[in-house]
């Protein structure tokens, strides 16, 4: 385990990053942080994972372009407005948000990425937000401030951070982010900010931020709607003092290491926080065909409706995961399958076995539940968390009034 | 318009087609049918589409290879338990239905199809399975006894039947399914089973048969869960007296018009019956770079569990619309995009409208919401029904216990 140990904090956890966050008045809620500012020391490379849905936000195609270099020096981030379906006039509010974070900073425009979360469909406050950013005092201490000004409908701010050895020296990898699971009132988004004081060239940094997200925030299904501005940043700053990083070395192993866990940790807690969900599931694929195919079952078992209500009310339901793996496109023969939930075999090579129903149930009854599959098919490994479907997952989201 | 008009009945409304259903004890509740028999005066050309899951129940791997030669004669189907998931007793379960209906009625076992409906993982009790088939007595007047002994957690029995003009001649097309939207316990499956006296060469039977599902059974969506007993049947026996359809005639275009028409009111009866659901959505796509688009967006928003649950609460939200055709795959832009709640414009060309929020709310308030989409992308069209997602669906999928 190349993994040190964990670090207090969340986005400047590694050295050479300052935050703030303070409330401008975007969000109703009088007093509430809704705007966040990211600054390192030196210029960072830089790698960013994007929606995938063809409705992209405003801040998401500004820093798409910016990062496309590799290179980045600040985040600039407002929550409570997504600026999102906000036609050109939210194209410019992006770019002057990047304007004003630079100006403010000293930095060229191109080197600050921006990001927004909350309602679509209305312009950016921009005065609210150009007095904000005047309050913003960036410092090592202002990291859950930071966290804190980027959630929407989160019941409490996500970060992480961890430390690990690169060689004789050591890097720190800390990060923040928000989604309550579901993408709640008008899509409002999962997005995560990653920070690092090891040097790693920007398209070795790309690469890993890929591997990482799959691994993590690609493995979260909530209600299987995607955003328009779901984002993942990554800025490493070199302040360690490692040397920069090679791909395939035993550091660069150790790295991905670190950077796994945390993506992990967050997308965990995001799926923990989904609307209205009393439970954390977790789905361990094996045997599939291919890796690929073993993370398109755990999704679809993760992602199924039955399943998730069948979690909440804490039935031992195999009929129900069993054919969320039939219709998830993967190769899976019932003949071979195994079931589990937590210890619990439930259905061994196709034949359903006598397991104790109050033992399956209570298996299932607490805030962590896993359900295991084996497909006997092949090598491929692939997992997915989610959450359970609840009653107020409904009233929350037919409550909400545009 | 070439139907002429609807007829009473459903499965033996089509001239020389016997029907019954009894209870034989399958289902737990004393005195509700739970077996039914179709039977043909003469052998019929005959089609079928089957589920895409991978796990397939054994009356559909039977029935697949028995009307794989395009011809059968009678249909032996039960509810309360869908013979999925019971191994190789299971296979051999489903071969004994066709070969005791075979004997019954003096057919070859392979002019026999069989289906099977209700809980998994269990094996058929056959011999309450052959009382019940001496208690059958197929008549013309027993399409509504056939219809009712098909269902599980429906609410009601689905049926329904129209006249065609052929040229000259008439013939009539009817059917039943059962379907209870959300795929309840145990996956229990959306089954229909349809009938004409038309003559049909089975090639263009099972074309016709696929094209009339896409338009209307695939349209569907509730809970994005797929069974694994799914089934379509339809047999054409020719009785009508008029000649053979010819591909692309008028008449096979009368005739492909009044089996859409069967089809698209059993779908929209099986939505509409969804668990939990109080409203039937229809979401109509135009404008999409292809018919295949306008029908992926369609599905997608009716089975968005945001748009499901906005529904519900009468909540003109369409930001939640725009996002999930923006996830759909297929390719849209929002800067052109209109969308409408009945008669109600909410966007146009990506502009937000001043619409008032109150009329808005009223065109989702009726137990028939529409829901449109114009992409101005080209000229795809296609539409999907689903329902809308209430704290009900949750109960009754969490309460369930297997």
């Amino acid at each position: 385990m190349s993994v040190v140990d964990r670090l207090p904090g969340g986005v400047t956890a590694a050295a050479g990053f300052a935050a703030d966050g303070v409330a401008c008045g975007i969000k109703r809620a009088a007093g509430v942080r809704d705007l966040g500012l990211l600054v390192s020391e030196v210029e960072c490379t830089a790698a960013a994972v994007f929606t995938t849905n063809r409705i992209q936000a405003a801040p998401v195609r500004l820093s798409r372009r910016h990062v496309a270099c590799g290179r980045a020096q600040a985040l600039f981030v407002n929550s409570g407005n997504a600026n999102a379906c906000a036609g050109a006039g939210g194209e410019a509010d992006a770019l002057a948000m990047a304007e004003l974070a630079a100006q403010r900073l000293g930095l060229a425009t191109e080197r600050i990425l921006v990001a927004s979360t909350g309602m679509i469909g209305q312009r950016l406050p921009m005065e609210k937000i150009r007095r904000g950013l005047a309050e913003l005092q960036p410092s090592r201490a202002g990291g859950g401030a930071f966290a804190e000004a980027i959630v929407t409908t989160d019941s409490m701010p996500k970060e992480f951070a961890v430390r690990v050895a690169l060689g004789r020296r050591e890097a720190g990898i800390g990060g923040a982010a928000k989604g309550s699971g579901m993408i709640h009132p008008n899509m409002a988004t999962m997005l995560s900010f990653l920070t690092t004081d090891a040097a790693v060239p920007a398209p070795l940094l790309q690469d890993m931020l890929r591997t990482a997200v799959d691994r993590s925030f690609h493995a979260i299904t909530v209600d299987g709607d995607t955003s328009t501005n779901d984002s993942v940043f990554l800025l490493a700053n070199g302040r360690s003092g490692a040397p920069p990083l090679v791909a395939g070395s035993p550091e660069a192993l150790a790295f991905q290491e670190g950077l796994d866990e945390v993506c992990k940790h967050l997308a965990k807690a995001i799926a923990r926080d989904g609307e209205g969900s009393t439970k954390l599931i977790e789905v361990q694929v094996r045997g599939a065909l291919d890796d690929m195919q073993a993370r398109l079952v755990a999704r679809t078992v993760a992602g199924s409706s039955l399943v998730k209500a069948a979690v909440y009310g804490s039935d031992p339901n195999w009929g129900r995961i069993a054919c969320a793996a039939g219709y998830s496109g993967a190769e899976v023969d019932f003949e071979r399958m195994d079931v589990a939930v937590g210890a619990m075999a439930l259905v061994r090579g196709g034949e359903i076995l006598a397991f104790d129903r109050h033992a399956a149930a209570e298996a299932l009854r607490g805030p962590d539940v896993l359900i295991t599959l084996d497909l006997h098919l092949g090598a491929g490994t692939g997992m997915a968390w989610g959450c359970d479907l609840t009653e107020r997952y409904v009233e929350i989201n037919a409550e909400y009034t545009t």
